[in-house]
């Protein structure tokens, strides 16, 4: 029985880049200790007094349809965050919650593109980039960044890319590259919407882990507002991953009409999920600046360690739980190194090349395990790679 | 900013139907009390074990990500209870665990359309039924039932409109109208699916609440299980509606693409719901019983009032938590006769009309609120009827 062409190419064909991954994880599940920086998920669980909260707002009865938009309460908190980070006026009518920032991704490309349009994401990307654009049957043009310029897109590289396009996709702080894009390069990408009348799609979900320099919404230079949605989530802020709860902030009349879509695809999310998102919110920065404090310390160790020799590079490191390291000195590719060291040391590290063609030759590292493991894992995959630097 | 014409449209235009629920929620908020009868929720919340088994659950750390088709207990789960009902094997792998049955529907139309095609549905519908195929930017075409007819669709009606289709989209036990599919009705649904080569998408939510006859899943039927998805949920029958958690059953290959479209989508569902979900669904047939009781017996309740009078009709209730009501006799229209009933005895019931055409001059009343209420508010409306019958 055949499925639509949507379903069926999603992937856009070929590997979808996680085999490393899948291998890894049949290594363990046959007794192999392997030592896992895959994954971007925190190595602690979502915090007691939050998952008290969501148990008190169960069994108070919160348990029926939430309002699908949201409830008022969480918008409302949603947007006060906005407002305050970011300068830019946020109502609870600029906000739809979201089961996760996945699904905010994918709303936000089904209000900007319909079937055929153009949508634009930038190379290196996380794993979904393309294929959420494809879920919504626009075509999905990538637009490539280089290695000496620390993977911060170029406006011209941009511009050369938008014709006939309608949405541009970014990420800052990134996932894959750990690169906290600079104001000249967000100033450079809003002059590229405007001239070119894109909608920016911003997603900003590592927004509160940031080593280096400062975050920028660019939602919030000039005349960006208009043309802007935000993606936003507790999972990395929170150490919420499996409460999927997300956000998408835009202009009123776009979030209206995602409010008709979310009737159409979720139906809301559960309230007591939401409460407890409420509450875990309310914690302020402090609470988030601690949820975020391991990666900090563990990108100190990275810098110290890689400073230490010379085959491996270090991509800097400003923002994310992510290092991208390059390690084209061994002359190998992502793929075959990322392999050979999880025979040879079984440390799983997920190959550049996984995440687009601008990234083959290095290696993302999830800062995702203790201190100490880290620092021993991270010392033995720079040995190899001198190991085999030609 | 332009937005996309999906998400414009998507309501088809002009009102949505939900003005009588609208102005009864205005009523209530001025502090006029309301006798509400509009909504398909159940007056009781979810019970306390199963949501002191989702805490026990969180507490116990499952917290990150879960699998993004769902966890294996729940799969299992899912596949053992369809495998008891209606025979057909059905493992795991027929099976996606989705945020909720309104992101199952949506999958299963991804799945079977791509933009432009005709996807088929039944009239009266549930009120997101055309919108979730505008969604996946396919074009849906209505079939109209009769009330004549119990509002059974014929198969000969939905061959008519077959040309050029994709997908049908049938509901039973049917939300609004109380009926439940006959063997007759399904078998001839059947093979205008087979002649046509169109996807089945079986919205069975309330396969639990079967007051009359018995429950047939179309998939059961010869050559089906390979062309229909079935859409599933916890909320109507676990009194869940709150923790959006259902699933779509289908082919392998076709769960196989749909697990990509949800990592692309959603990302899957918190483990702590899915857990609590396994619980419930451990409680077994008894518990399902249990929650649907209230609906069965308010049923007797209408049948003796509606019974003791003959201005309005009572299309034969065999399942769901909806009564349609014939208010033909007083020659108004539904949303007229819902209007004044609001304005005059401040009960609120949904206008057929809300629901399609084929539902015009009809009345759809939710068993939503504890049976001496119910009865009082259901005498009340027969005698409006009667003062108004022509």
């Amino acid at each position: 029985m055949a499925l639509s062409q949507r379903i069926t190419t999603l992937t856009g064909g070929g590997s979808d880049g996680w085999d490393l991954f899948l291998k890894a994880r049949a290594m363990i599940a046959d007794g192999i200790p392997v030592t896992e920086l895959t994954i971007g998920e925190h190595d602690i669980r979502t915090a007691a007094p939050i998952l008290q909260d969501m148990h008190r707002s169960a069994m108070g009865g919160h348990t029926g349809y939430a309002m699908v938009p949201g409830t008022d309460a969480l918008r409302d908190q949603v947007a006060r965050r906005t407002t305050e980070r970011t300068g830019v006026k946020t109502t609870r009518d600029n906000v739809l919650i979201t089961p996760g920032g996945q699904s905010a991704l994918f709303a936000a490309h089904a209000a900007a593109c319909d079937p055929g349009d153009v949508a634009l994401y930038i190379d290196p990307y996380y794993a979904t980039y393309p294929g959420t654009i494809r879920g919504v049957s626009a075509i999905p043009r990538s637009i490539q960044t280089r290695a000496e310029d620390a993977f911060q897109p170029r406006a011209t590289d941009i511009a050369a890319a938008a014709e006939g396009a309608r949405s541009l996709l970014i990420n800052s702080p990134n996932n894959p590259t750990g690169t906290v894009y600079s104001r000249a390069t967000l100033e450079g990408i809003a002059q590229v919407c405007t001239d070119n009348d894109l909608w920016l799609i911003s997603d900003e979900v590592y927004d509160s882990q940031v080593w280096e320099g400062e975050h920028i919404s660019p939602r919030a230079l000039p005349h960006m507002a208009e043309r802007t949605f935000v993606v936003g989530s507790m999972s990395k802020s929170h150490a919420m991953t499996g409460s999927r709860c997300g956000w998408l902030i835009g202009p009123e009349e776009a979030i209206a009409n995602l409010i008709t879509f979310a009737t159409h695809t979720t139906y809301g999310v559960p309230g007591f999920v939401q409460d407890a998102s409420v509450f875990a919110l309310s914690q302020g920065a402090p609470f988030e600046a601690e949820i975020g404090a391991p990666f900090a310390r563990r990108r100190a160790i990275a810098q110290r360690v890689i400073g230490a020799q010379n085959t491996v590079g270090l991509i800097p490191a400003q923002g994310a739980m992510y290092l991208m390291l390059d390690i084209r000195a061994t002359g190998m590719s992502g793929d075959d190194f990322a392999d050979a060291l999880l025979e040879a040391e079984h440390i799983a590290v997920m190959p550049g090349e996984s995440f687009g063609a601008a990234a083959a030759g290095h290696l993302r590292v999830a800062m995702t395990i203790e201190d100490q493991a880290f620092e021993a894992a991270l010392t033995t995959l720079c040995r190899f790679a001198e190991a085999r630097a030609t």
